[in-house]
């Protein structure tokens, strides 16, 4: 059955973002460093259409996987802002629908990445991203507010944290702003690499 | 040879204590949901000189392991006197200095387990505790401020974090105060449990 999740990489001190975000500096800060165990990686530099990275092991492996059981991604207007001029053409390679007041017309790219503009909320773009993802799962993409929308709505199933050994001190604390009244989390794997921490959690509901 | 660590549970949002601490509640608020993954096993419990847990699996050795390690203890005032009152005699089964203004004779318990009350700044302490350790390891018992200052101070070759799957919004976030311009971290080794993820960081000083 179809799931709905998100994938986040954080710092140790729960950090999912640095300060001083722009389009030029998309994850802010020190943030990179969050994410320093996907950049040693080929997947990621495949995904990208480019070439780097030197290890392919099985970080790379999760790097794929995620891609591969995607059938349809949620995403607030922000980081579609802020991520867009540094992504390659058709990166995602499935339906991308964007939060946003913005009228615009579906933006369609190559590897059947089309990325559409969703003006009336949060459970409209939903059903829209259940109607396309097929079997395949839905992701809610992020930003930090998109993902915790999501989460305090009830409409997560699991979730992967990637836990950086670095410390960020400022920036986007992930977990603030989620309500922890609203559900319970048990660990249903970890994965244990050199370079970041890999836990996935289930969500209960409470209704 | 003789390490210097500290070993302390988190709540996923980072908060190693919630609010409203005493010594009655000496975890305060919902923090002793970050421990439940000890509260279960058998090996919590005989280290209380008490009998409780249901399990005694990888969990329960790692708390035995703790306490086999360690020649000596540093620890805070607040964390002595928020503590004490439900700590059965001879928990420690090592020397433990508290740091204090407080003047006090040590207070010899059995199995090993003296207090030292030091009035003289952490340095002494830590000498105190590095002569009485012998080849065994000293650990910074707590509380977060107590850590903090000899982490912050170069002192900490390696620490644990175990991490529960829980929320709690509020209290002291642990990382909060860590100058993280003066270490880095690398990822040493991660146990996977239902409960919690142990990961242990070593850590490089940065002089």
């Amino acid at each position: 059955m179809s799931k709905t999740f998100f994938d986040i990489g954080l710092s140790l001190d729960g950090f999912i973002a640095g300060e001083n975000r722009s389009p030029q500096n998309p994850m802010g800060g020190q943030a990179p460093a969050i994410h320093n165990w996907m950049f040693i990686q080929k997947a990621f530099w495949e995904h990208m259409n480019a070439t780097g990275g030197e290890k392919d092991d099985r970080d790379g492996d999760l790097i794929r996987d995620v891609f591969a059981r995607t059938g349809a991604y949620v995403m607030g207007k922000r980081m579609f802002d802020e991520g867009e001029p540094s992504w390659p053409e058709g990166l995602f390679k499935a339906p991308v629908y964007v939060l946003t007041h913005e009228k615009r017309q579906p933006w369609v790219q190559k590897d059947n990445t089309t990325f559409y503009f969703v003006n009336d909320g949060m459970e409209s773009a939903y059903a829209k991203a259940k109607a396309s993802a097929g079997n395949k799962d839905i992701r809610i993409q992020g930003g930090a507010d998109c993902i915790r929308q999501y989460l305090n709505a009830g409409y997560i199933d699991e979730f992967t944290l990637h836990i950086a050994p670095v410390l960020l001190s400022s920036g986007i604390r992930f977990f603030d702003g989620v309500d922890k009244t609203k559900f319970s989390f048990n660990i249903i794997n970890t994965i244990q690499s050199p370079a970041v921490t890999h836990i996935t959690y289930a969500v209960t509901n409470h209704k």
